[in-house]
């Protein structure tokens, strides 16, 4: 137990982890570049000393790829919530508009996921990424025939996030309506999904 | 004239902006991020004190807005020759085709080109920017309804960029088809393109 004196937070074991993820969530809220996401910043939040994360994280990449998993899972959520519609159609239609709503309230931590900064996808961050692609690929899958089915995710895929970059890039201002309403626009055009 | 003794290298009023713009190019084309883009590094190249690019460039933005507006002239070229097909929808399918080609040979200008970088696109570079569009969105105007051409143009953008965006992050690696074959194919599904 830290006696009173102690200048540095204490964690059972497992929360300082938490803790460190939930400081680089924050960085990464506050509109920092994934970039510049450090251990130390993240461990200073914490309120641990500097040396302290590496008892979780090898490096820099590790926290990161740690805060994007958190991202995928958040993603999975918002598509798995959008997708409770009894129209199959339109459960994807609102997946895809749940995907740039994401991107938009989350601009810094969408950069990351989908961005260049962690190398390879490994591991845990390989598997949250495809469950998060896999709800998507599972809807289509209701809406197309077997064989179409993995080109048609891919043609979702790419239309939704091509919206989200857009959006947050800065790419689609001055048009006078909200990204997520014109996604939702550009999603209703004929041909935008499958069958319709 | 320079002496032949001279260390550093001399222009010509013009030719130096143009070096500097070529040197950001280069580094850009090595695989640097823009971010990482110096004025100092593209004086280096270009044979110059670090304090001569500061005649022709009030800072970095500058030097990058630049280098930006070539790659959006570049961009707008590569459109224009895609789109010289006597079918239109031919004609929509490859510039789409062709703008996942642009990015997939030059990542780091394809997101200095839309990534936020650089801020406020102004002057020069919005102009070239939107000449860039505007290739897309007459051909589009050359296939559907008047009042339905400005949300098609953004679909069919959305669809292009995203698939861009996610071969220039890696996200299309392991299919086993080249970015530039996925487009390709994506594009020609039903409802790629308005009025197929």
């Amino acid at each position: 137990m830290p006696t009173p004196e102690a200048k540095k937070a204490s964690y059972h074991h497992g929360d300082l982890r938490e803790a460190l993820i939930g400081a680089g969530l924050a960085i990464l809220a506050e509109g920092g570049d994934p970039a510049a996401l450090s251990l130390r910043e993240a461990a200073r939040r914490a309120g641990v000393s500097a040396m302290a994360p590496y008892r979780h994280f090898a490096d820099k990449d590790a926290l990161l790829a740690a805060v994007a998993a958190i991202g995928f899972s958040r993603l999975t959520t918002a598509l798995t919530e959008a997708d409770a519609h009894e129209d199959r159609l339109e459960a994807l239609i609102r997946q895809g508009v749940a995907y740039v709503t994401f991107a938009c309230a989350e601009p810094a931590l969408f950069r990351l996921m989908f961005g260049s900064t962690i190398g390879e996808k490994r591991g845990d961050l390989a598997t949250v990424a495809a469950a998060a692609y896999a709800m998507l690929a599972e809807r289509i899958r209701s809406l197309v025939a077997p064989a179409e089915a993995e080109i048609w995710a891919l043609r979702c895929w790419a239309t939704v996030h091509g919206l989200a970059a857009l959006a947050v890039d800065g790419q689609l201002a001055n048009r006078g309506i909200e990204p997520t309403a014109l996604a939702d626009r550009v999603l209703r055009l004929p041909g935008s999904m499958p069958g319709f």
